[in-house]
C-alpha cells in the first residue's frame, strides 16, 4: 500500500479550515482538552511530557548562563500592583481578583465569606512581587548581577480561549535579574533573547523573525521590548518569546537600591524575560500536517515507536525479543516505546502518525528474518525505509537530525513564499493581505500616525527586524522618508 | 583551633528556644523568608535547589512506577467543588475565592470589577478538578489503572505562617490514580505510601513511624488515609506525607464510570497522594543543629564547597590550579563548589557550615604541597578531616554515604530517647507530657470517646502503626480491652 495515496489521517485539511484543522491535530494526538473552568485549559500527559522537554533544555541552559530557579508567591496584594502605572494599564482589564478566604454555606448554597481587607490578584506576570524580593536581598554591588529565574503559573483573564495559545491560566517561565548599569541590563536582555532565537529556531526548527517592539506594543513598563516572531503555516506571526530591558521603572516601583563601588546609593537596572506553553501552539501550527502532529526530536516524548506485528503466535517471541533488542540498543540516548497493546498494527501505526512521533517501526517475522527494521519517517510524508537492523541502531541520531532538517527545511519553504520585500505603498500593503497572509517587511518611519489604517486591516506590526537592509525608502503609513523596516502581518 | 569549643554558628540553640531557632537556621542559611503576601513565603534559591532535587527523586521514581505528569487548571468552580459534602467541609474555612476578573480604578482607587457569575476558589487540591478529566478519559477497564502526577501549587488559607511548615501557598506533588477495583486502588495506595516511607526514611534520613490515620482525622472524603509521621528534634510529630484511598466517593462525585470486563458499567476507585515543601521544614528540625543546617546528601545543592585559603598571592595560580583538579576529578557524579569570592576564609566556612554543606574543604598551599585536603564533615560536629588527594576523591562517595549514617543515627539516638512504650494510663500519658515531648505508643480501643482529653493537652492520635506488638492491654481513654496500638504525640 501507498500511504501517501491514503486518505488523510486526520478529518479536516489545513487548507479547509486552520483553526478546526489545528483543534484537531491536539486533540487526536491527546495534548490537551478545553476544561469546565471557563478559559483554563487541560495539558494531558502527551501534552505534558512535551513541555517537560522543553522546561529540561531551557532550564539547563539558563543554568549554564549562571540563572538560579526560586519561587515566590502566587498572589500581589492590589497595593503593591498599584506601583507601576503603565503596568496596571497592562494587565488591569484581565486579572484574577481573590478577595475571600473562605466558602460557607448560606441558605444551603456555597457562598464565598471572610472579605480580605485588601484584594490579591493572581499574579499575571511577577515584576513587582519579585522586585519586591530583590529589593531586601540587594545591598551592594557585590550582590550584582542577581540572576533568577521561576517555573511557575500564571493568569490572564481570557474570554476566548484557544488551546495552548490563548489561555486564561498557563505556565511559563519567567527570569528576572537586576544589575548594575543600564549597559549590564540590556547585554543581559539581548542574551537571553539569543537564547530563546535559538531554542526557537535551532531546537524546535520554526521560522522566526528576531527584532524589537515598536515603542507602543512593548511590554507594560518596560523600556525595549525583544521578541521572536514565528510565523506559522497560515503566514500569521506568533510572538514565541519576549525579553525585556525594564531600565530603572521597577526597581523604583519596588525600591531596589544598591551602594554602588563608590559608596552612593542608586537603583538597580532590571530586565525580565519569559517563554510559555503558548510554545507549543506555534510548533503545532508551523510543523504539523493534514496527518496530525510532527515533532522536533529534541521535544518529543518518544523519538521512536516499534510497533509488533504479530501474525501467527508462534513468532511472537521471537518477534517481541527482536524489538526489545532494537529498544534496548537505542534507549541509552533516545526515547523508544514498544507498543505491544492488542489493539490493531494498523490504529496503533496511525495513532502514532497523529501523535508525530518522528519514526515509527512495523516489526514482523520478516524484519525478524532479514535482520532490519522497515520504519515511516513522520516527517516526510510518511516516507517508507528499511535498514539493516545495526546500521538504524547506529545511525539513529542521524536519523533524527535529518528528521529535524526535513522539518525545518518544509517549513521554511513554506514561510519563505509568505515573506513580501517588495511593497513600498499601503496600497500595495492592502491589496497583498486581501488575498494573502504572511510577513510583509515594509519601511515605517517610527510615528504613531495612521497606525488605525494597520489595525483597520487587522494587521500590526511585529517587529523592528534586528537585521535591517539599511535602504532608502518611504513609511508606508506616512510616506515620510526613512531607513527603518517592519515586519507586518496578521498575528495570532 | 579546636572548633568544637568555638561559639556556635547561629545566636540561638535548640535547648533556648526550638522555634526561634527554626527561624534561624532557615535564615541564615537563605532558603527562605516571609513575603509581603499576608501567608506566603518565597523560597529563595538555596531553600528552592534543595526542592528541586526532593522533586528529581521522587519525579524518577514515579515514573518508574508507571505515573506519568499532567496540568490541571488552578481554579475549581464553587459548583463542582460542593460536590463532595466532606471534602467541603474539610476545606471550605481555609480557601482563596476569585469573584472578581479585572480592576478598575474608582475615585483613584483601583477595586475589583467584572463580578464572576460562579465564583472560584484556587485549588486546595485537585481531586475534584482532576477526577473531572478522568470522566472524560476513562471509558473502559482497558483505560485502567490511569496513574498520574502533578507538580503544582496550592492555597489553604493560613493566618499563622511559619516557613515550610504552614503557608497559604505552597508547591507540592499530587498523584491521582483511578483503578477497576477497591483491592487495586488499595494496592496503589500502599504502594506509594512505601515510596513515601522510602524517600523519608532512606533519602531524608528522618526518622518516621508509618500507620493509618484514626477515622476521625482521614482526608476528607478519603475511605483511608496513610501516614508517615516523622519525629523532630523536640518530639514533636510531623505528618510528612500522606496517600488516601478514596474508594468511589470522588467517583460518584465527578461520574468516573468505565465498562467492565462483563460490559457493565462501576464507578472507578481512586487514589490521590502527596507530599509538599513542608518536608524541607521536617528535614531543618531532624537534621540541624546549633550551627545551622544539616543535609543528607542526595537532596543538598552541594556536596561540597572548596575554599581555597591564599595568605601570599604568589600562591594563587598553584592553589586555584589544586581546587580545580579537585572539582573536576568530581564534578561528574557531585556537586560541588569553589568558593573564591573576596570574602575572608573564615566568613566562608562558617556560612557553609550554617548552609549545612556536607563536606567544606579549605585548601591552603600547605595542602598543595603535600597533595591533601582538609576538610570539615558538617554533621560530625564539624570534625576535621585530612586525606591524601586522590584518597578523598576515590572514596567521596562513602564520604557521603558515612555522611548521610551519622545524620541518621544522630537524629535516631535523639528520637528513641523520646519514643515511649510503658504508658497505660491517660494519667501516666498526662505526666509524661507534662514534662517531655515525644512518641507515645499507647493503647487505643478506636472510639472517639474521651478524644477531648487528649484534645486538651494539645495532644493528638499521630497515627496506627503498621507494625503493631498485638498485645492485650486496656484503652488509655476508655479503659476498655483492646490490642490496637496508636501513636499518641504533640504536632506541627
Amino acid at each position: 500500500m501507498n500511504m501517501s495515496q491514503k486518505k488523510n489521517a486526520l478529518s479536516i485539511t489545513r487548507e479547509e479550515n486552520f483553526s478546526a484543522w489545528y483543534q484537531e491535530v491536539i486533540l487526536k494526538a491527546d495534548l490537551a482538552e478545553l476544561s469546565d473552568v471557563r478559559g483554563c485549559m487541560v495539558i494531558k500527559p502527551y501534552g505534558f511530557a512535551i513541555w517537560e522537554n522543553i522546561k529540561n533544555i531551557l532550564d539547563n541552559t539558563f543554568k549554564e548562563l549562571g540563572h538560579t530557579n526560586a519561587y515566590f508567591p502566587l498572589f500581589i496584594p492590589v497595593d503593591l500592583f498599584e506601583k507601576e502605572a503603565e503596568h496596571v494599564a497592562g494587565f488591569a482589564k484581565e486579572m484574577a481578583v481573590v478577595t475571600h478566604h473562605r466558602l460557607e454555606y448560606v441558605d444551603g448554597k456555597l457562598v464565598p465569606s471572610g472579605k480580605l481587607e485588601t484584594p490579591y490578584v493572581v499574579r499575571p506576570t511577577s515584576e513587582l512581587i519579585i522586585g519586591k524580593s530583590f529589593s531586601k536581598w540587594i545591598k551592594s554591588y557585590r550582590d550584582l548581577p542577581l540572576l533568577i529565574n521561576q517555573w511557575c503559573n500564571v493568569v490572564r483573564w481570557e474570554m476566548r480561549p484557544r488551546m495552548f495559545l490563548r489561555t486564561a491560566e498557563f505556565l511559563w517561565q519567567e527570569g528576572h535579574t537586576a544589575h548594575e548599569t543600564a549597559e549590564q541590563a540590556i547585554e543581559e536582555t539581548i542574551r537571553m533573547h539569543e537564547v530563546y532565537k535559538w531554542f526557537i529556531c535551532d531546537v524546535l526548527q520554526l521560522f522566526a523573525i528576531p527584532g524589537k517592539k515598536p515603542e507602543y506594543d512593548k511590554f507594560a513598563g518596560a523600556i525595549d521590548t525583544y521578541t521572536v516572531e514565528a510565523m506559522m503555516q497560515d503566514g500569521k506571526a506568533l510572538q514565541a518569546a519576549t525579553s525585556h530591558f525594564l531600565g530603572q521603572n521597577f526597581a523604583k516601583a519596588t525600591n531596589i537600591k544598591y551602594q554602588d563601588r563608590d559608596g552612593n546609593m542608586q537603583y538597580v537596572y532590571t530586565s525580565s524575560w519569559g517563554l510559555s506553553t503558548r510554545i507549543i501552539g506555534a510548533m503545532i501550527m508551523s510543523h504539523s500536517d493534514d496527518n496530525g502532529l510532527n515533532l522536533p526530536s529534541q521535544v518529543a516524548p518518544y523519538h521512536a515507536v516499534i510497533i509488533p506485528i504479530i501474525k501467527d503466535s508462534n513468532n511472537t517471541s521471537s518477534i517481541m525479543e527482536y524489538c526489545n533488542s532494537i529498544k534496548s540498543a537505542l534507549s541509552n540516548k533516545f526515547r523508544v516505546l514498544i507498543d505491544n497493546n492488542d489493539d490493531s498494527p494498523q490504529n496503533k501505526k496511525w495513532k502514532y502518525v497523529r501523535k508525530g512521533v518522528p519514526f515509527i517501526c512495523e516489526i514482523g517475522i520478516k524484519e525478524v528474518e532479514s535482520n532490519t527494521v522497515f520504519f515511516i519517517k513522520r516527517s516526510d510524508d510518511l516516507k517508507q525505509l528499511k535498514l539493516n537492523k545495526e546500521e538504524f541502531i547506529n545511525t539513529f541520531d542521524s536519523l533524527l537530525k535529518n528528521h529535524d532538517a526535513t522539518l525545518k527545511n518544509k517549513h521554511e519553504n513554506i514561510c519563505k513564499s509568505k515573506l513580501v520585500n517588495d511593497i513600498t505603498t499601503f496600497n500595495e500593503l492592502q491589496e497583498y493581505f486581501s488575498n494573502n497572509n504572511g510577513f510583509a517587511r515594509v519601511k515605517w518611519s517610527g510615528s504613531n500616525e495612521n497606525l488605525d489604517k494597520l489595525n483597520d486591516l487587522s494587521l500590526s506590526i511585529r517587529c523592528i527586524p534586528t537585521e535591517q537592509t539599511d535602504t532608502n525608502g518611504k513609511c508606508i503609513l506616512t510616506g515620510q522618508n526613512t531607513i527603518q523596516e517592519i515586519i507586518v502581518a496578521k498575528s495570532y
